[in-house]
């Protein structure tokens, strides 16, 4: 059973994933080199065998799970870092903090096709790809032992996806809120009591009236380079009106949201020689209305997704510190990745 | 002039660093492969002109500076993160904050010989490093326009070090608080508050009863692998007695220090096949007595060195959560640790 470990002093949870233990001379050279890619892609349509059973689908009315014929498909992790059985068990050990390891790990399986880089889905397909995020998020929701559901994409070697390449994503549903998000939540909530109103709002107004850091704005959506990069060409989308929740977006926006990240994701591609990237969803957590705590969440916070190129090596320096170096202006970035001709020939 | 530019949402500070931009093409493979070593290393003995003059040198006396003779120098960044000279000129920009980069950035060439690794230093030579960071952050703690002074390595090209495998470490003042460093502060003030006990010390006493995580215990020191590791084989030394901070450590016992540093990081290269690391040091901000919020911080903080072996890629789901997935239990790193021979032929 993996654990669940609290820092002591920062109060960050750790998964200590007993599951994946590898042992030491198993560690030689991850990070440096990426290994040549299997033959056989266990994602692509005709190889359901080669997965666990789905979780959820989308595909025709009247063809069996598990067989060809579908979308889009669900499963759960083939090396889950969490286990959905179980009760959570928070303990103590003398001054530290232990639960089980209790989560969802899902893997979103989001073409039947054996294409590596999610901007080169259709428009419609990455629509299917944001429905199914959705539907999984209300799904796990109902688990009352789960507080949070990450959504990730983790794209090429050095932004941790693995040696398939197929374009999926990862849903994880924690028992804790992950501390990011929570200062996140915290950060928004002080700004709203002084000001009363959603930071992402007045960020959202301010860019739009300096322009300099904009990328693109469709209808619904606009996407910038944030103010404080951490990352070069760091990107991110957001609803242009307040919302604070990603499951209540819409059906007629899903297409809007699809539209803007193909064509972010096109930008980085063709701008940036395919670089590995990661995106997360950043959302409010579960069954918030519940909780005395984050009762202005609907009104204080903004969902949005952060996408990072992985172009940098991240040193010792931001790893301890949680002090970045950009060396890229995001002014700079944000003029770049507006003049990227996406239009393909 | 690199700016400092703060997430209005998180309070993360973040350096844009304009004097190392670069542009899109140039990031090209950064993170997939290491570059070839240069022939001729800057830092070796005799190539004193390569460099910047120093600032800091330990030679004999009647030696000239930046001449052959030294045993350890200190040097500015050839490619400084932030500048020395200005003011800090804090201001708001709309709802975000800027300043100046100002701040110090130093490189410790850790000896003359060709050395990659600072364990094949002897610990006399370790020695003088310790000696030489603390004279160098009582040098820095006198301008007043810095808060913190970060010590730090990054030995290996994953751990973001540079392409020339010659020890050394480096120095950066700057002058905000990073946040990991408040996130320590205000966790370690609030077990005080309540227990009004140092929390390192208790942890320290912990792991002493429970062993499981000890990796070795020598006069004064004791190296543990943290019970939440962040990443595998991830090691904190700390200090048995308690101190807030590095500087105040008494000569007598730098020996020790660089002994039990030594020891560690042999253990680390022997017995995970010379991986690449990075160290922090993590002590009191400057100046802390005169602060009122953190007039408790001499009590209630504890110096100590985490180091992080880099053996796994670092992937979406981290990165955007602070919620870290550690593949080795701390018990087993630990035992691995002890366990590792480093007595050499």
């Amino acid at each position: 059973m993996p654990e669940l470990r609290k820092d002591p002093i920062i109060g960050r949870w750790v998964i200590i994933a007993t599951e994946r233990a590898r042992r030491p001379d198993q560690f030689s050279d991850t990070t440096r080199k990426e290994p040549p890619s299997d033959k056989k892609c266990p994602f692509d349509e005709g190889n359901e065998a080669a997965t666990p059973k789905e979780i959820y689908a989308i595909r025709p009315r009247g063809t069996a799970p598990n067989t060809p014929g579908w979308e889009l498909r669900v499963i759960p992790s083939m090396t889950p870092f969490l286990r959905i059985e179980g009760d959570l068990e928070r303990r103590g050990q003398g001054l530290y903090d232990v639960m089980n390891g209790i989560g969802a790990h899902e893997i979103v399986i989001e073409t039947n096709q054996h294409i590596a880089n999610m901007c080169d889905l259709s428009e419609d397909q990455i629509a299917k790809v944001v429905t199914c995020y959705i539907n999984r998020i209300l799904d796990l929701e109902k688990d009352l032992r789960f507080k949070y559901c990450l959504v990730f994409k983790n794209h090429g070697w050095s932004a941790g996806g693995g040696k398939v390449k197929h374009s999926r994503s990862q849903l994880i549903a924690t028992p804790v809120n992950p501390k990011r998000v929570k200062e996140e939540l915290v950060g928004a909530r002080h700004y709203y009591e002084y000001h009363e109103r959603c930071i992402f709002c007045d960020l959202i107004r301010q860019e739009i009236a300096q322009k300099e850091r904009v990328i693109m704005e469709i209808d619904g959506f606009i996407a910038i380079v944030p103010f404080a990069s951490r990352f070069p060409f760091e990107v991110w989308i957001l609803p242009k009106k307040h919302s604070c929740d990603f499951v209540n977006l819409p059906e007629g926006q899903r297409k809007d949201l699809a539209t803007i990240m193909k064509q972010v994701l096109l930008k980085l591609k063709i701008g940036l020689n395919d670089p590995p990237y990661n995106y997360i969803i950043h959302t409010a957590p579960f069954r918030r209305q519940k909780i005395g705590y984050w009762k202005t969440v609907a009104d204080d916070y903004h969902w949005h997704i952060e996408i990072t190129p992985r172009l940098t090596r991240v040193a010792g320096f931001e790893w301890g510190t949680g002090f970045y170096i950009c060396p890229t202006t995001p002014e700079a970035a944000a003029k770049f990745l507006r003049e990227v001709n996406i239009t393909q020939p």
